[in-house]
């Protein structure tokens, strides 16, 4: 494999390797948790498709990107210290109460200030947010504009006299029952921030998932701007898969099917690792056969929590992908 | 005057002057303002009986303190550094578009969050957003209770059956037309934190107005724990008078008839100085004679805007308050 994927050479000794990681939501801070702890010089690309809970509700009121996804990224790189970990608290923290305010995280609402602040600069907010948090790394959304996720989805009901449906919106594909067949965004080209294509074109390593695997995993590749950056790039590319599926989006779907959807979707983007836990492997052989069909080495390493949690360990995790980088 | 009240010992040369100032709004933080050009050492006490905007919105929706006026008294202690002033700003700033977020500064969210996230510990909430803010000082509720104002409201229609009106809340008693006659606060007895009460015993000066004199300064002297410790400290009291009256407030009233009412609710509290601009008072007599009964001096300066708008400068305020206190 590694005669297919020259690879970039190898960074100078003085300096930190440069990691884009690609995602969004709970898995995006998995793996940025994990990186965190290999490297100093790490960018979280994150999705701005979701339209749900507060996200939702501002983008609705305001014409900003749904902030959901960029506060969680934020304080998964907020620096340890007493100060800094209070105020990622209070990025997380969601107002109570019995009002409109109610379920809003209070950094959703800094995050939206700051870039009405600056005209709408999504970036230069992020980045004061990032000093406030003392962050390692930083923070920049996948697209200029806010998107929408536009899936067919097969339906599961047998009654049911349409095969598949289209449906739009990030919480109504994650809430129909069903398969989701295909996905695009809407709109289908839209702008993405020069920070971002320099940060994939500065990368060494490139990292994708684990989360939601159509609504935060796959809408990377669908951004024209985006995946040809990313073909571009002679960054290695890590894929870190589920550790189970997600109902309504992946129900049943074995880490070689998370694997087949995405290889659909590459599109000149080539991968070198794909990093899978252990225990939630059923069929090593067939992973390992989709593996090696993407031309990538498989890296199976024990790293979802030790309590059983369907969650990454960030130890473990950092652990399989220092392992990995190392061998390049 | 000086044999009245002897007035506290002179603070030691090796510690700054321990100033307390109350107010609320506007005038607060242009007393603030002044006073962070005179002394490290300084506490706000804040009024929490706002009803009207973002404060009400959040006051109805949730069991916080009304954090408006506490916002602000933070923001006007910020450092002058890039990141504490930007931050400042960030609290400030208020939500555009067109829905129910819309006008809420963002502070007011922040601090709400802080405060539940801190089990309803409003003070501790203030201390870190002062250390947030690299602040000059210290901000602090007058009460720990929410406070509603009730006002007795004399009519100017004389078509008004009524000679006089029960007005309840304190955006019903700025905007009804007519001039207030007596207020309360409701409840009438709300607890004081003691950091309030610990900082009005080891206070220098006391610091009082400018701002909507029934509104804003009078509260202070209407909570029994407040004004009993006010009564039974050994500082220096400053008053600082309005420029002008208040619409709906204070209609037509001239600086002697401000202190006026101060004093029919003084309940004990002495004075020593009165600071008044010079160019606002028409009565230099019936001033001086009025601010002699209250048993103070009458400090007559400059201390107005540049450009004849009706706002302290905090410059000019500066000066004639060290003037006043040098002269102790």
């Amino acid at each position: 494999m590694g005669a297919l994927h020259a690879g970039p050479p190898a960074p100078a000794v003085d300096r930190p390797l440069r990691v884009v990681a690609f995602g969004g939501g709970h898995g995006l801070a998995a793996a940025l948790a994990a990186w965190r702890r290999l490297t100093p010089d790490l960018t979280a690309v994150v999705t701005v498709a979701d339209d749900g809970g507060s996200s939702g509700r501002i983008r609705r009121e305001m014409p900003v990107l749904p902030p959901g996804d960029l506060r969680m990224a934020l304080t998964a790189l907020a620096d340890d210290g007493a100060d800094t970990r209070q105020m990622a608290a209070l990025l997380q923290h969601r107002l109570g109460g019995t009002g409109v305010l109610a379920g809003h995280p209070v950094g959703n609402l800094m995050l939206t200030g700051l870039v009405e602040m600056h005209g709408g600069d999504t970036v230069r907010a992020l980045d004061d947010l990032c000093r406030l948090l003392g962050a390692r790394g930083r923070v920049l959304p996948m697209a200029d504009a806010p998107l929408d996720l536009v899936a067919r989805v097969e339906s599961t009901d047998p009654d049911d006299p349409a095969r598949t449906r289209t449906i739009r919106g990030q919480v109504a594909i994650a809430t129909t029952p069903g398969r989701v067949r295909d996905i695009i965004v809407s709109p289908p080209d839209p702008p993405v921030h020069p920070a971002v294509l320099e940060a994939i074109a500065a990368a060494d390593v490139i990292s994708l998932g684990p989360g939601s695997w159509y609504t935060s995993v796959l809408p990377h590749l669908l951004v024209p701007r985006l995946r040809a950056a990313l073909a571009a790039s002679s960054a290695r590319v890590v894929v870190v898969l589920n550790l189970e599926p997600q109902p309504g989006e992946t129900d049943g779907f074995s880490p070689e099917e998370h694997l087949a959807v995405l290889r659909a979707h590459l599109g000149g983007v080539a991968l070198h690792w794909v990093i899978a836990d252990v225990d939630s492997v059923v069929d090593r052989c067939g992973l390992l056969s989709a593996v090696r069909e993407c031309g990538a080495e498989l890296v199976l390493a024990p790293v979802a929590e030790l309590d059983g949690a369907p969650r990454h360990d960030p130890v473990r995790l950092a652990a399989a992908l220092g392992s990995a980088v190392a061998a390049r």
